[in-house]
């Protein structure tokens, strides 16, 4: 089964993990459904504008012809190509090669940058583990919270008038969390988990149609009428530069203190279990040492809190994602608080640029077309401006805490050219995909040759 | 009258004109509500998040009172309440105010800072002189497009399929833009005029109802399926960082080049007529060489093919809006090719710290009681971050161009600690609403002053 969509949206995952392919008409490579698509190692084309999809007609067309559900289309996922019928396939399983094997070997032996990976579920864990990864460099918690038992409690809280309701509602997904935790944790055993809080704006989790809100309404014993204006007050403009991240801990901080509490309490019950835990907690879109220390601190007590009741000593660190540019520029001042800095280029390349990765398709053909832009910065980390600015954030954050761990999370982690760029200014770790995890071993072994090729000439 | 909105666009502009006073449900200091009221000296309360506004039924609800259409209310835009019902007001005009006179002759004797207008309309620009601005730093040239007459030439050229129907569903729009410029520099005569090309993405002039499409589709020939479905096309999930500025002009050249065409025969016009004309065409949203160059390469063609055809030469300044980070960054390389930058510092301040400012309203009451932020950065210039990308702007642009002309023309050109800020990082001129000329003088002499001091207390 392939889904095909205009976009997708973390509400689709549940969608997007039971399809083999995905197949969208908008989108780049860092899209939604790319991103998605590319950690689980599934097959996906985004960005197919030719397709005008109806949903509710469940049709597609395309250059004149129609496709209905259930018709079969074959993708070639390299090369963004989308066959008409059945294709027959061939399936990929590098681990089974001794070549492969050998050759990661000598990489390991070769390369200074460590290797992680971005997965939230134990399956992907532990995929990653086998393709070689030692640790997760970004565990994303949103996912988590669409599940239909969770999402509930979650708009819930989102509709909740009172603190005292907020926190109520919340706490309802403290056992859900906890086992997540847990269970990515226990699949990691021996290697730091970094566990990002809650990043996406609130109303991704209350996009629903007409029936649905009359539904929702019903359930939380409101008036459609309110809860529709609820809504729409969460409606954003430009979501990507809403309220989300930190902004979201700090305005509601129940949310930062269920995740914090669901991490600790899990690592405690891991701990007694005499299993290693090494949880760091990530604090998304940092752009002022403020936030980052009002969420510290929401943290920091409740490692004590949980420390003391459960009578279990636990590691922990407490770092920041910086992925806006104002962080990179005051790395210094937030180096003074924080363990670990994890740099987010996705955003950060949003930023700098000033692309929304999701629009970015309307112009970027033509921009590489006509030799404005060499290639996606999306794909390939783009040295002169987001680089700068992560060689700014290692340079001002190291002068302030010299053993400041620092690495970076986002797509380029599983770039080669971006790997080569995050060896040269230092960073500790790149993490990536479960699947691009061999190539990241392949390609900061090449960098470090590389550089003693080029201290050698010197 | 006084309009209420949840939020203004571009496309009510002309109600906003008609209305005595604006309020709005959503939005900051800096929404587009704010921005254009106070262009226009305008009363305006934005971001009061208490009204429940029904369009439709063309009712307000708040604290459990109803208004309807036509009830009276009365709005204190210096403090943000609304009264209900008609309270009496006063008059304001310091111009008749002789100590308010002599303070601004004092004043223009110690400031080293130019100041300039943000005007797009003749009347707004006469208003200016009188207030004291010496020149336009920002005349935007989006609002010409709404009027009526114009709009469907621009959503022709949005639907055209081809290169050859783009131009020409464009073209229409020349003799409109040709009086509107012409109009302004004639009132500016003796001044520098600052016109950026269009900024806005293209969705904006295609916001519909399903009525508006039905009409529409039938004036362009199109079916209402095929028009939908470009509308579709054009949305954007983020379109502050979507497709717009020197984007636009990249993928569609016929509008750089109408606009160019149309600013430089405006000055051929008015130079035989012995007016003094000093253009400057603005380039936006930059944010790499390749970008600028592009642009400019044609705005240079048309300069040149103007020339030749009026056999008339008038002088001309090409350069560009810095509102980026990634500007900033590689200022040097863009002051190689640009002979002025301004810098936009709304949106420098949005994509610096990540905000949007149309949405920063649901958490900035709450950074703002917790300290998290002083103020709000849309309103006074945040100094390490923002204002180090402006200050590392300006030091790489004069490195490569020493006579570079830097001016601010974003929203910071009118508050007075910002003012300081531009002076301290020698910029040539701030530019502000016309109705803040007059404190943008007096700001620039305190920094002036305040400087002097300091330099003697050494």
């Amino acid at each position: 089964m392939i889904l095909v969509r205009n976009e997708t949206s973390p509400e689709d995952v549940h969608g997007m993990h039971a399809a083999e392919a995905i197949l969208t008409a908008k989108g780049g490579m860092t899209s939604h459904a790319a991103l998605v698509a590319r950690g689980w190692g599934k097959c996906c084309v985004v960005g197919c504008g030719a397709l005008a999809i109806d949903d509710k007609a469940r049709r597609v067309e395309v250059d004149g012809k129609t496709l209905k559900e259930g018709d079969w289309i074959t993708l070639n996922g390299t090369k963004g190509y989308v066959y008409k019928g059945s294709l027959s396939l061939l399936p990929a399983d590098p681990e089974k090669n001794k070549y492969y094997r050998e050759l990661m070997r000598w990489a390991d032996k070769e390369r200074r940058l460590g290797v992680r990976t971005n997965a939230e579920r134990p399956e992907d864990a532990a995929a990653a583990i086998r393709f070689g990864a030692r640790g997760i460099g970004l565990c994303r918690t949103e996912h988590m919270f669409f599940d239909p038992e969770r999402i509930q409690a979650m708009r819930e809280m989102i509709v909740a008038d009172t603190e005292e309701e907020r926190r109520k509602a919340i706490m309802k997904l403290l056992p859900f969390q906890r086992k997540d935790f847990q269970g990515i944790m226990a699949a990691m055993e021996g290697y730091p988990v970094t566990i990002r809080l809650l990043d996406p704006p609130l109303h991704e989790f209350v996009t629903l149609d007409k029936d649905q809100v009359k539904e929702l309404a019903n359930e939380l014993g409101l008036s459609e009428k309110a809860l529709s204006a609820r809504i729409a007050q969460l409606h954003e403009l430009n979501p990507m530069l809403g309220h989300r991240g930190c902004r979201l801990g700090i305005t509601y901080p129940e949310i930062s203190e269920m995740q914090a509490r669901a991490i600790f309490e899990a690592a405690a019950a891991l701990t007694k279990k005499k299993k290693k835990v090494y949880p760091e907690v990530m604090i998304p879109l940092i752009g002022t040492a403020e936030e980052f220390v009002n969420q510290k601190e929401i943290v920091e007590r409740v490692a004590q809190e949980v420390r003391k009741k459960t009578g279990v000593k636990f590691p922990y660190l407490i770092g920041t994602m910086i992925e806006i540019p104002r962080a990179c520029l005051v790395a210094d001042k937030i180096a003074k608080e924080a363990e670990f800095f994890s740099f987010g280029t996705n955003d950060l390349t949003q930023t700098t640029y000033g692309f929304s990765r999701d629009d970015i398709g309307g112009f970027l053909p033509d921009y590489i077309a006509k030799g404005i832009l060499p290639e996606d910065p999306f794909q390939s980390l783009d040295r002169e401006g987001v680089g700068f600015l992560v060689a700014t954030g290692v340079r001002k954050g190291r002068a302030t805490q010299p053993k400041l761990k620092v690495g970076i999370c986002g797509e380029h982690g599983g770039d080669p050219k971006s790997i080569a760029f995050c060896h040269e200014v230092g960073l500790d770790y790149v993490s990536c995909s479960p699947y691009r995890v061999p190539i990241a071993r392949l390609s900061a072994a090449q960098a470090a040759i590389e550089e003693s090729r080029r201290k050698k000439r010197r």
